[in-house]
């Protein structure tokens, strides 16, 4: 079985974020800003592009936490700088809170505001939104709230007339030209200032969540410029929403606020336990669900989540949820994004519907990830993605064009989604809730029967029909173009679309034939049976598990909307329906797609590894691969490790005894063995090109016409990572995974002494192109940025 | 720094279920059941009160599902046979989300009638509870909901007279009979068939799903005993809970569902996924909240917790919600055990009594744990061990004769919980309700001003203030004993009841007090302000925190109570507080305690090693140790193989090239080899005591005059783990922790050959009285029950 390494290669440009390698980014002058934040690469940190090791920075952390508590028993101050670090933890997740919580209020008012000001303006006060305008104004009425004097169309403004085709004609011009502008606003921003500002974000921050290091991609410019572009996209009327963009946001915060502690700014491992938190504020603030966030990271974005950090990203989230709540931007005090409340239980016999929205959504979920992925791939091979300004533009006018005339499309996405949850009481103006009343009812307010739909249902039913195929389409080509783009948002509308259609047909058939034999048992004439708005809430998260395969956070969010268990088997049976659907199609979601896509090393979780490998089968040098690549212990010199560093790409080389016996004694990483080597020629006297390079613990005497030697032990790792040439590649890929390894060595011992076809290779597994000790870390190297981690596995499934 | 082993020695009896080792266990009659229930040993398998290896059974698993796979494109049934193999996992959630809900439903219901039985019988039906009783009789009124002509007290029953002096000494006597014989019944139940089925089994759980075997303590017979016997034991008016043993009710039935499937059955590890997401099902019917049953098997409980089972154990833990609900024990739909709904928000200035709560909790933790592990050790070392049924019978008596002449003793725990979180409504007869009310006033019913309090009140408080010392001193002693008893009930009683002092003395200060500074911006004379239901809700959050050291669960728990984010900020401020107060006086909580105190084997995920030792500072065997036992691959007799397994109780020896050149090729297990040479000498012809052992691939041509060798190749794991004798501990126990490893080889390699000074021990760490090669397995090992894990690094903190 030979493991591809192909597939993986990634191809610059395939991220949204192009250039994706380093030397090619630092070229580009756009986010040079966030590379000058970075300090001077010292020994033991990591070049961008490269992969953590997550045992080293472990025990890094442990040595400085020791360091600190034995000196805390030295004198009161230490003692207040061991506490004080002992707290910095929980400061930082304060004010991860505190920040994302006001930045994605501050967020929602400028989309308010300006998704508003396509169509007009307030006369009385120009920052005031629609809603806050005639909030604000003595002349509106309870029955059209959203009509005042005080804010007038754009053809009001400029023509005086309200209606009529010219004023039609001139309020669709600009709202053309204004999502126009602000969509050009957005990518022009994001190309010029921070290029890692655009998409989503969420499968960057996996990948680097899982220990990758991508610098200047959670940097202060990327926070600035992804805020701003990610009003301007939203407000652009795209098919996108900001939940996905909130978690960079959010996590870019979390970034932020670790340099101001060295705890965190110098350990990459305890630098994304804070990015882990700050991941679930991210979703905290986003839905107004602190429970369902903390969920999110740890089964969607996280990769190394122990219990402290859990409880750590529980107060950042909740911090984040009541700093937006302070902020109040959608007016209403309520945490959550959609608030919903019910009034009728659901029955047995509904869940076929559910069911069937849960393939729906499976189904809209494999549709969109091949669609998207296509495309994206599409982008990236041809001409069209060197015009991503081009592209925005393109896509936003047809966008703009098509969004107009139907108005469930006009409004933004999330009143959208908002109406289509909505139960119709008896104050609902909307035109969904245009049923025709009994004249004779005088029944509380909340308990309306079922009741025939009117004109209006109807009518709103076949512009729903066409806001879904428009939604679905456009949103297709909108994921991944160089703008703030987050996927949740337009695929709960889709979902919702389509499940307040079913809801309102199961509606109208249980009314006009409570006869049959479905309907018999629960719904009497008069009785209120069916909600359509819970039809639209199951089928958002029908289509949003079947994109991202969400389960228990979904679910969770969910029931934080609602804020009642009641609900919870519906839209259970929904997620559960809608992942093993999409999951019969392809086991990968949006986010995985997208990492395999921009070939990011990244080793999922929840990949099963089936393949009957040993670790001899995949380990580097194959038998007719040059020599392994090793440095010894006392016997090289300066200039060859110097050739050794220039002739190879690997990450590192194994130490060994002597070429003869090739008994492994410790690893020692490329970056650090070529600081050393510079430092020394630099600062040390007497060290020339035939310097001894020594890695023992004692230099032997050497006669003094010798140059100097150097004494590199310090930065051997003497506990290198070890397996047989026996072990199961699936066992392999479990150490990889759980404990974070950077690389692994293969060993091959105890070899029969009696044994004579040694060099003959014998039946079955057993081959091995290697020396008998030490076998060479390339196991898990690829030569793509030098990275020597997670990378083959990919490819191999 | 010398490990010390001593400390972890489990001194038989240290668990309230004794005997604890395995020989002893065989000859108690008791659980003898259980035992015949186990399937015969064979290769492969562990012995009881051993230690699994995860990732040998995850790779059995992998090939188990690779052969299916691979088998299920031969045939239709084949595949058949695979797509249920792939959703059996489904099926047996919901077979212990069912019978767990079944059952918590009828422990329920059966409690509840029980409880009445103490004070009196419903004459219309014997088996209707006082509650029951009373909402089936026309007679009821509104006003005194709990008195009617059917429900008739012993007194009255059999004297005639309801009131007086007499009749209240026979109820008191009554009482304490049934009290004492329900606790008799509970304790010779538990003594004569299940050791097992004894206290809260929360510790037993963590170490079984940690990775530990022990035989029977999940079987039927547990399962059926710790059933009645917790009904028994709850009813009988002891200072104890339910909840902990539902969980050990719950995982018993997922035991028993495992044993169904082949794939469970068969595999330790896949068990241990099922035991997990039965643990949560059991939280989510004890309290009626799924998402905390979730959290608290992820946080609390389970040891390996991957994506798959955080799913799955949501599903099983929504089944059971819902069986439960459809079960309706306590009448009134609702899910949830004390549900609870405010109606006032919290101010800012109360987080200072939340704080203030959060201290008490965590004060009480501490002394709780100190003095219930204190009197537990007491137990086992003293006569008092000897005489658990006199034990149980001597707190019953003296609980229930302090319990009955106070009203809030009197009654179930739970009941008197639900009491003290309740909002005084205007309806709410409880003397906790007893304000003084200002007759002109007509608001709505649940919008009711501070008021003066009643003499009810004051003399509640009293009651309250004696109901707390009593519940603080008895629950110390009662937590331990031979029966059945959670810790989570008594817990937050105590929380309750001091919450709900402190609440009204708020209440009461900031109503005679409005002037004061503090209360002056929030409380105005005629608001509610203070809710005296929240401050108990507070406590009880903050004591059961600083008893169990939950965190998210327990406010998730909390959440789910209320349904409401409102008050996650208090609860969360006193659970934070809580933990902190509790862990400066010890890290650990109650089951980590009862964990050390029993002796078992777990490795605590949340420990933090800090000790500077590497793996060749701990390793065995030590300088003056015998050599190390090792097997060799091929000059080795079945004599001297069975000699190693006489002479030496380690659960597995190295297996190397030679005595002379100890290099390392595999690892075989003792019960394995010990498995492997009686069924050799049993069933092969020519197997002798001189008959070489063979651990290679082709045994070398034999002269014909030699005995018949025994191929044993297929009983060496090939892929042992290994480290360095350089790895620092923190790495090893990393490993060990987070890979599930049952033993772990420390290797030496690469000394330097020129050294001259290798047998005289040099400064600094690096002695090691190793043969340089391969070191054994040892170093993990201790002698207790041969059991190869984990073990020492308990007593190294």
């Amino acid at each position: 079985m030979v493991v591809e390494f192909d597939l993986l290669i990634p191809v610059p440009g395939a991220s949204c974020a192009t250039p994706t390698t380093p030397n090619e980014e630092m070229n580009g002058a756009g986010n040079l800003m966030d590379f000058l934040d970075e300090p001077f690469p010292d020994v033991g940190t990591y070049e961008d592009f490269h992969t953590i090791d997550w045992l080293r920075e472990k025990s890094r952390d442990t040595d400085r936490h020791r360091k600190i508590t034995s000196k805390s028993k030295e004198s009161m101050w230490e003692l207040i700088k061991s506490l004080l670090d002992a707290w910095s933890g929980w400061v930082v997740m304060l004010l991860i809170g505190l920040l994302s919580g006001t930045l994605a209020g501050v967020i929602d008012l400028a989309v308010d505001w300006m998704t508003d000001l396509k169509e007009g303006v307030c006369l009385s006060a120009f920052w005031y939104s629609h809603e806050q305008c005639c909030w604000t104004s003595n002349e509106t009425t309870f029955d059209d709230r959203d009509k005042c004097p005080q804010w007038q169309t754009w053809a009001e403004l400029m023509t005086g007339h309200a209606e009529g085709g010219g004023a039609y004609v001139l309020n669709y011009f600009l709202y053309v030209l204004w999502a126009l502008l602000f969509s050009f606003l957005a990518v022009s921003l994001v190309r010029v200032f921070a290029p890692y500002a655009c998409g989503s974000g969420i499968p960057e921050i996996k990948t680097i969540l899982s220990g990758f290091i991508i610098r200047g991609y959670l940097g202060k410019w990327t926070l600035l410029i992804k805020t701003v572009t990610l009003v301007l996209a939203v407000s652009s009327g795209l098919s996108l929403g900001k939940e996905g963009p909130l978690v960079h946001v959010a996590c870019c915060c979390g970034n932020l606020f670790c340099s101001l502690f060295s705890k965190y700014s110098k350990n990459e491992g305890k630098r994304r336990e804070v990015l882990s938190a700050a991941a679930a504020a991210g979703v905290s603030v986003a839905f107004g669900a602190p429970i369902g966030g903390v969920l999110f990271s740890l089964e969607e974005v996280s990769y190394y989540f122990p219990l402290k950090t859990l409880w750590r990203s529980f107060f950042a989230a909740l911090v984040a949820a009541f700093t937006l709540r302070a902020i109040n931007p959608f007016g209403n005090s309520r945490l959550v994004l959609f608030y919903v409340e019910y009034h009728t239980p659901w029955y047995m016999a509904e869940l076929v519907p559910f069911i069937l929205l849960g393939v729906f959504g499976g189904l809209w979920g494999t549709l969109f990830i091949r669609a998207n992925i296509a495309w994206c791939r599409r982008r990236k091979t041809t001409q069209l993605g060197k015009y991503p300004v081009l592209e925005v533009i393109a896509v936003t006018a047809i966008t703009a064009v098509l969004a107009f005339p139907n108005p469930y499309t006009r409004r933004s996405t999330s009143e959208l989604i908002s109406e289509l949850f909505n139960d119709c009481g008896a104050l609902e103006s909307s035109q969904l809730c245009d049923y025709v009343n009994n004249p004779n009812m005088s029944r509380p307010v909340d308990d309306i029967p079922d009741r025939p739909a009117g004109p209006g249902v109807y009518n709103a039913l076949w512009q729903l029909a066409l806001a879904l195929v428009f939604k679905i389409v456009i949103t297709i080509f909108t994921f991944g173009m160089k703008i703030p783009s987050g996927l949740f948002i337009p695929s709960m509308a889709v979902g919702a679309i389509a499940g307040r259609i079913v809801g309102i047909a199961v509606e109208q058939m249980a009314y006009h034939h409570h006869d049959w034999i479905i309907f018999k048992n629960w719904c009497r004439p008069g009785a209120d049976c069916v909600t359509p708005g819970l039809y639209a809430m199951v089928g958002a998260a029908a289509c949003l598990g079947g994109v991202t395969r969400m389960t228990v956070s979904l679910v969770v969010i969910m029931f934080e909307l609602t804020g009642g268990l009641e609900y919870i088997v519906p839209l259970m049976a929904a997620a559960v329906t809608s992942k093993w659907v999409a999951d019969a199609f392809g086991k990968e979601g949006i986010y995985e797609s997208h990492i395999q896509l921009n070939g990011y090393p990244y080793l999922d979780v929840r990949d099963e590894f089936t393949h009957r490998t040993l670790a001899t089968d995949v380990m580097r040098p194959r038998r007719n691969d040059p020599p392994l690549a090793v440095l010894t212990q006392d016997s090289t010199t300066v200039e060859d490790a110097e050739a050794l560093i220039k002739d190879t790409d690997y990450s590192g080389f194994p130490v060994v005894v002597s070429r003869e016996s090739e008994r492994l004694i410790g690893f020692v990483q490329r970056r650090d063995l070529t600081l050393a080597i510079k430092t020394a020629r630099q600062k040390q006297d007497g060290v020339v090109s035939s310097s001894m390079v020594y890695f023992t613990e004692d230099a032997q005497q050497l006669p003094a016409s010798d140059p100097q030697p150097l004494k590199l032990r310090r930065i051997l790792n003497l506990s290198p990572f070890t397996v047989t040439d026996h072990t199961p590649m699936e066992t392999v890929v479990d150490i990889f995974r759980k404990l974070g390894l950077r690389q692994c060595l293969v060993t091959r011992k105890g070899r029969p002494a009696t044994h004579g076809s040694d060099d003959e290779p014998g039946p079955g597994v057993h081959h091995v192109q290697l020396d008998p000790v030490s076998t060479p870390r390339s196991l898990f190297c690829c030569h793509i940025y030098s990275t020597c981690s997670n990378l083959f596995l990919l490819s191999s499934t």
